[in-house]
C-alpha cells in the first residue's frame, strides 16, 4: 500500500518535474489570489492555489484552512492512490490527445474521502490548471473542495474532466491505475531503467540482482505488453499511462 | 405529476411571500455581483444570484448562460418535486429549529439532474442565502451548478445542510415530501382552508362538494394524523412541514 502510494505520487512528480519556472509568470499568481479572494472570503468557500512544481498550495483561503488545517494528509488512505491517479490519468489524456493547448478549456472534478476537522467526509474537489510554463506544463492549479450531497456507501474515486465551455463530460476509457497492474512493481521498475538506456548488466548491477534475472522480466514485460521489442514495450506502456 | 408540482411550487412561493422588500438593501445585490463577477469569469463558473420574491435570477454568470441559456425548465422532470422540496425541508428546518440567524452561516448542497444544452446530466447545486430582508427571510440566495463527477445511477435527488464555518452535515431526519404524502391532494387543500379559519359549510361552497363530503375528510386527517382536533391536525401538519 505505502510502496504504491509512492509510485503514484513519484509519476506526478515526473510528470510535473519539465516544469521551467524562468519561463513563468510570477505576477500571474498575485492576480489570482486577488481574484479569489473576494468571493473567497464572501461565500466561505474552500479555494486554494497549488503549485505543482512543488506540490504544496501557495494560497488556501480562510474556509480551507478551517475545513483542513495545516493537515496534509487529508485524503483518506483508501482513496489516496486513485486520486493521484486521476490526476496523472487527466494529464496524460491531455499529452496523448495532443490538447495541451485545451488545457484551460477543461476542468477536473473528482469525488473522494478527505478528512475535515479529523473526520472522513465525501468531498467534490475541482481541479483547474491556471498557469503555463512557455512549454505549456501545467504551473498553477486552482482547487475549490466542496462537501458533497451524497455521503453514503459506495465509496470508490470517482472522476471526470469536464469541458468548461460546453459543459462536456469526459469519462476517460482508459485506467493507467488498471493497466499499471499488468506488470508487477518490480517489472515497471525495470521498465524505467530500460527506458533510461541502461543495459540488462547495469540494471543487474543498480537493483542487486543477476543478468539472469533481468532477462526473465524483461521477457515477462514483453509478453505481457505483447510487444516484440524494448522500444516496442516501452512505447506500449507509455500510451497505457504504465510508464510516463 | 403536473398537480404535485403545482403544490411543491405553490409551497415555496407561499414560504418566501412574507418577504418584505421596502426593508432590502437594494444595493447589496450589486455588491453581491461585484464580487463574485471576477472570479466567475476567470474561472468559467455557473454561478447565479436569485431574488427569492420572484423566483427569478438578477444575475448570470456567462458559463451559467453558455449551460442553461435562456431555459427555465432546466431541472428533471423526474426531480423536479424533490429538488423544490429539498429548498422547503431546508427553510422549514430553519424556521423549526428557531435558527434564522444561523442561516447565513449554512448552505444547502444538493444532487439532481438538469438540463445542459439539451442534454439531462448529473449536477451539484449550491445554494446560499445572502440577504435578508428585516424580519430575516430570505430575499436572494446564490446558486453555483457544476457537473457532478458521478453521472451514474441511481439518479434520486440527494441534498444535505452544510454548516460552512466547521464543516458540519446536517441530514435531515425528516421529509415533508414523504410526510406530504401521508395525506392526499384534497386532504391537505381542505386542511389548508381549515387553517384560514373556515367553516366546513364554507369550505363545502368553495369547493364544490357536499358538507357531508367535508366532514368525512376531516375525520380522515384527524386519524392520519392522530389528531383530536382541528387544532391538533394543523400543529401536526405545520411540525411535519404538510402545510405551512
Amino acid at each position: 500500500m505505502k510502496d504504491q502510494t509512492k509510485t503514484v505520487l513519484d509519476d506526478l512528480i515526473e510528470l510535473f518535474s519539465p516544469l521551467d519556472y524562468s519561463t513563468t509568470d510570477q505576477h500571474a499568481a498575485e492576480k489570482h489570489i486577488n481574484n479569489i479572494e473576494s468571493f473567497a472570503k464572501q461565500s466561505h468557500k474552500a479555494i486554494a492555489i497549488y503549485d505543482n512544481k512543488v506540490n504544496k498550495p501557495i494560497y488556501m483561503s480562510e474556509a480551507y484552512r478551517d475545513y483542513f488545517g495545516d493537515d496534509i494528509d487529508t485524503v483518506h488512505p483508501d482513496d489516496f492512490d486513485a486520486v493521484y491517479q486521476s490526476s496523472i490519468d487527466t494529464l496524460l489524456y491531455f499529452k496523448n490527445n495532443n490538447i495541451e493547448s485545451q488545457i484551460p478549456m477543461h476542468r477536473l472534478v473528482r469525488k473522494y474521502r478527505a478528512k475535515i476537522n479529523n473526520k472522513y467526509v465525501v468531498v467534490i474537489e475541482h481541479v483547474e490548471p491556471i498557469e503555463f510554463d512557455a512549454q505549456g506544463n501545467v504551473w498553477l492549479s486552482r482547487i475549490t473542495i466542496d462537501i458533497s450531497p451524497i455521503q453514503t456507501p459506495p465509496y470508490n474515486v470517482d472522476f471526470k474532466i469536464i469541458n468548461i465551455k460546453t459543459g462536456d463530460i469526459i469519462t476517460l476509457d482508459y485506467s493507467s491505475h488498471k493497466n499499471r497492474q499488468l506488470l508487477s512493481k518490480r517489472e515497471i521498475e525495470i521498465l524505467r531503467l530500460i527506458n533510461k538506456g541502461l543495459l540488462s548488466k547495469e540494471i543487474s548491477d543498480q537493483l542487486n540482482i543477476s543478468v539472469h534475472t533481468v532477462n526473465t522480466h524483461r521477457q515477462r514485460i514483453l509478453e505481457k505488453l505483447q510487444a516484440n521489442s524494448s522500444i516496442e514495450a516501452i512505447k506500449a506502456a507509455s500510451n497505457k499511462g504504465i510508464i510516463l
